[in-house]
């Protein structure tokens, strides 16, 4: 950050008065910016057995698959923004289960939640940013071909509990110590 | 937003190339600025019978009562911005349990989350943004000066959670529908 969005000056590093931390602050017109973690929401669609992944088709991780998932928006809910990316990536609407795992990852500042949900009919494609869709059973998973850390522990949590037909909520931070 | 935080040059508000809606774009540096939602992170601290309450030095919902919690920082986990938060605002050291509830709030482009803690001690003190700190049973909760609706949620959740000794994840939207 170089410039103040409010008033285009030059913005500088400084510690507000009673904060601990130092923010890109606007000397000019007092605004102080601060910068926060995103969130990350998507799904983790099942059918029968199976669980739908998408073979990404931007970077990071061009042509590795992952589950469906992006930036919340604002104006949606953690909910609404996990079937949006699910409909935008999979064109696969689903029923939300529940949320199944949150994640933390400091070194992008990060907080990524999939959430447990059904298809009710086998039916997706490849959206834009998808070179192809498609249902996997446990043995099929390609699991040197997963674009993410977070991803590959969902699943692994998933055919985990499937066993018991239990699926608590999996709270994992990533910290990159 | 004005303007480019990048190069500070005016920003516009258009739909990118294979964005489905508006963003803060620099025609200059092709900067597009995304805007998402922010996570509050905090703690219901409890020790024995009893919940650990705020009054708040600040605003919005200054005198009013509240859990600690507050905007989790880049580079954080939400269970470290949950704690220092409680640590900041009470001056309390706790252990955190489990994450409790998570809420969307669509009008504010906020998702707070408050995680069970308990206190070891009943030990506190009203922090910089504090103007009193203080354990409250649960006929002694001031309901009507109660700061936010997420946090009358949480109490409410709790104290009729507490009779079972069972604590679900409570996930709860507030769309201003």
């Amino acid at each position: 950050m170089n410039y103040c969005s409010q008033c285009g000056a030059a913005v500088h590093q400084r510690i507000p008065e009673g904060d601990n931390r130092p923010r890109y602050v606007c000397l000019q017109c007092d605004t102080i910016h601060y910068q926060n973690p995103r969130i990350i929401a998507g799904c983790l669609p099942f059918y029968q057995d199976k669980v739908l992944l998408c073979k990404r088709a931007i970077e990071p991780g061009y042509g590795l698959w992952t589950l469906p998932a992006g930036f919340m928006e604002n104006g949606e809910t953690t909910r609404e923004g996990a079937m949006r990316e699910t409909l935008e990536e999979a064109c696969a609407e689903v029923e939300l289960k529940s949320l199944y795992t949150i994640t933390s990852i400091t070194p992008i500042n990060q907080v990524q939640m999939f959430y447990l949900a059904e298809l009710s009919q086998p039916q997706f494609a490849a959206g834009e940013e998808t070179l192809e869709a498609q249902l996997f059973s446990e043995h099929e998973i390609p699991w040197d071909q997963i674009a993410f850390r977070t991803v590959i522990n969902a699943l692994r949590f998933y055919f985990s509990d499937r066993k018991h037909q239990t699926f608590p909520l999996r709270h994992v931070d990533l910290t990159g110590k």
